[in-house]
């Protein structure tokens, strides 16, 4: 009946209340069954000197274990252990992990349908499906003589960790690029190296956005980014896009309407569509960025990539710009995998940008970008470009004439000049996401329309030539005009029966 | 007094309401000029039916343009020009981004104190701050040797985009160094390849996360961390370290009371008081994890720094730690620059993070991660391993011999086993922040304590010894020893003046 008080023992060196204390190593001696049910405890005034503690410190330790059904106080009895702590409220089993996690993360059902057609897709499949360059034209000899001459050069210091805001070797090539080659001019302050891009628009949107806020989005627009926005809780406006790129129509009532915070833009070679904005809507989109105050996140990750004539400079070279934010990446002109991505912007956006990205990743990898630095002082970039512009060119030419060849009546196409997509578009009722299925079993992949819309999009699709060389361009095609040829067959005789079974005859 | 309603196109093609339009074309000839102040405007019925639109549209168009002070109505007279639209409402000026930012990620001052010391600090200054590894031990020709073996072997996939999750090369490298040298067996869908370890706790905090919530961290903590979970709003508990790391006495009843939904753990070589955590606590800790579901961040980024013995197992490596989510990076065995980590976790846990990496980044580099798989195959990793753990543990013996030569007394520091770091304590008064000046001027910098802490910690500093080599180890302990010999006279002093001041004599 009397309990073992000399084996408890308080760590008192160890900050921590004495109570709490008091309480685990209780309940450790109950636990192991040291102290048993039906035990009596002690009176908290002879435990409390046995233990040089304040009385009022073990009264409480025993009232919150009688709450939590531990102990057992009796009046004028003194206090007893009740059991084992079973503390029916706690989860049992396994973790619930679904439970834990906040739910801002959702996957978009066309991802799955897309991981899953890449899953049951035979090794003859053409995909039409991601918006990656070719690998076939990766210049891959020239990175790896860069790599080697950076590392020769520069050693251990390639492999620290780097400053936040990128590597001073790629910041100097890359004020030099942005300058010549995009007519973008910044000063020191003002760029910053990421990873990727995509990376580009989540610090973006973490360091502008709270949940509820408003972001203009191209209609359609890159998923990636319509899911990094949603992700931050935000509310996305669509603007129509049409063959010149984002309709700037009544864009400023709804500016003044909206009150966004941000507006999206991909003005050049426009993803899913390839549209391309002119100059005249490019002002207008500076003027009310800079009339509203409203910041244009200007996505410029293809604007190199014209199969012609260059395209209207970047926003960010237009006076008055202060306001465009710019992004861009060697992703789709070269290779993807170094993960690099730039944005050139006012200080203060690259201050609080660089800060953000300090603290969720440090920094990216100094040595990728000496090496691509120098892969471009060696003329390298400058030589690939027209390699790419050519190849993707006719690449889409050969994808436009077979689209003119196969494509059933009632389907309309984008006519990009440059870039690596087009967006094509079905007769009302067609369904891209559920005719993936059945392209995957012609050997066509595309990527459904759902994906780029916020709202609806289902009869679209988009149509990407980076994975498929000329011949096959033209195989994709037909494939997919049978697809739909077949199911335009399929819809109108279901059309014809459902109305047949809903009507009464005529 | 006629308005040139002729000059007026509405784009129908173009989604957006007519009215928004009709709007937009009214600012822009008032905003040019067509439009001028005191002009009438054609009454709502011949507008519509010049333009073809319904009555109401423009007369909605005309009274919204009223309420924004650009037109005037007279009752009875018709509708006039007021003026071009001043919209006062309006911000003028230059963009004030600050107005524009979430208030989220705040830099500490003792960031920005760091920041100046080092662009302050002399080319002889012996520099304790930053927990960085030591570059002159990269083994810089190992993993260029094994770069160049991978692209020739490989080629062009290495560089094009990768899984979120970690390219496979990797992630069987992965598997298999965990399970032989840390003890960790994981299944195929239960690793993730990150970009470092910092990108890890952010993936996780992003996943675990909403303002509001509580995270259990050591006191004191890596500030990278803290600084990470206080971004997402969490409020931190901190729970003491002794030199046994962190304490689990009355952990339990603060568990139960505080509902934590992470805790976050450094269990060897602590960061940065370098303690380790005994078998015991280490039991205690997962067994609390599991018993009230309370998922535990388990940050191994060192644990492979041992100088003499091995350090008991990783919390993962034991039974019952299904709740255990393990993160290690070989940032400090190797080289930081590879921005390379990895979260070792439940499948739910994996599957939620690649999600998010997903989202963020897209993926980290194929060829890095391909180059450090290589690097371990050439055994390079194992012959690496102790060579450093030699040369960090002589240098941390002459670090703690100095400091028992140099410091003042009641300067009191930690007595890590491993690892690169050691915490130091200043007498009461002492605010290492406010020293950090006058250490630069004697040619010696450290991490101020404030950094560490969830609250307070002014009169500790880390000094970590990966910048330093043997001699100056020993020549910046000299140098502390001095700044704080000094600082000790002076508050002396002060303190008598200031009592003489305040209190009588007696």
């Amino acid at each position: 009946m009397s309990m073992p008080i000399q084996s408890i023992s308080l760590d008192r060196s160890s900050p921590g209340t004495l109570k709490d204390k008091l309480k685990d190593a209780l309940l450790s001696q109950i636990r192991s069954g040291a102290l048993r049910s039906g035990e009596r405890l002690p009176p908290t005034r002879i435990l409390a000197d046995q233990l040089g503690l304040n009385r009022g410190t073990v009264s409480s330790a025993y009232d919150e274990l009688v709450a939590d059904g531990v102990l057992n106080a009796h009046v004028g009895r003194g206090t007893y252990v009740e059991g084992v702590p079973v503390n029916g409220n706690l989860p049992q089993g396994p973790f619930r992990w679904t439970d834990h996690f906040t739910d801002l993360e959702v996957v978009p059902r066309e991802r799955e349908l897309l991981a899953q057609a890449t899953r049951t897709a035979g090794p003859d499949t053409i995909s039409f499906a991601g918006l990656v360059p070719d690998e076939t034209l990766y210049p891959v000899g020239a990175l790896r003589k860069a790599l080697n001459e950076v590392i020769d050069e520069y050693g251990a210091p390639l492999l620290a960790y780097g400053p936040p805001g990128g590597h001073d070797i790629f910041l100097d090539f890359l004020r030099g690029y942005l300058a010549e080659e995009r007519g973008v001019v910044q000063g020191e302050q003002e760029l910053l190296v990421v990873n990727g891009s995509q990376q580009a628009v989540d610090l973006l949107a973490r360091a502008f956005l709270r949940p509820g806020d408003t972001v203009l989005v191209e209609e359609p627009s890159y998923y990636g980014a319509l899911e990094i926005f949603r992700g931050y809780g935000a509310r996305l406006v669509g603007i129509p896009v049409d063959e010149q790129g984002m309709t700037v129509n009544g864009l400023e009532s709804m500016l003044a309407r909206e009150h966004p915070k941000l507006m999206y833009v991909m003005p050049t070679f426009q993803n899913p569509t390839g549209s391309t904005l002119p100059a005249s809507r490019r002002e207008e989109l500076v003027r009310l960025s800079s009339r509203y105050q409203i910041p244009i996140i200007e996505d410029d990750f293809d604007g190199e990539l014209y199969y012609d004539d260059a395209p209207p400079r970047p926003l960010k070279s237009l006076a008055g710009s202060e306001g465009v934010i710019y992004i861009g990446t060697p992703s789709k002109m070269l290779f993807p995998g170094l993960r690099i991505g730039w944005v050139a912007a006012a200080e203060p956006v690259i201050r609080r940008l660089s800060r953000i990205k300090q603290v969720s990743d440090l920094s990216g990898s100094a040595l990728l970008q000496a090496a691509l630095a120098r892969f471009a002082e060696h003329g390298e970039l400058k030589k690939h470009m027209p390699v790419v512009r050519k190849a993707y060119g006719r690449r889409m030419r050969r994808l436009l004439a077979s689209l003119e060849e196969y494509m059933p009546e009632g389907v309309t196409w984008t006519h990009p000049k440059g870039g690596l997509s087009i967006l094509v578009s079905l007769p009302a009722g067609l369904d891209s996401s559920e005719l993936l299925p059945d392209a995957i079993a012609k050997g066509v992949m595309y990527t459904p329309g759902r994906l780029f819309f916020t709202a609806d999009g289902a009869n679209h699709l988009r149509l990407s030539i980076g994975r498929t060389n000329e011949p096959a361009v033209e195989t994709g095609a037909r494939r997919l005009g049978e697809v739909l040829r077949e199911a335009l067959a399929k819809s109108k005789k279901v059309g014809r029966r459902e109305r047949g079974a809903v009507l009464p005859p005529v």
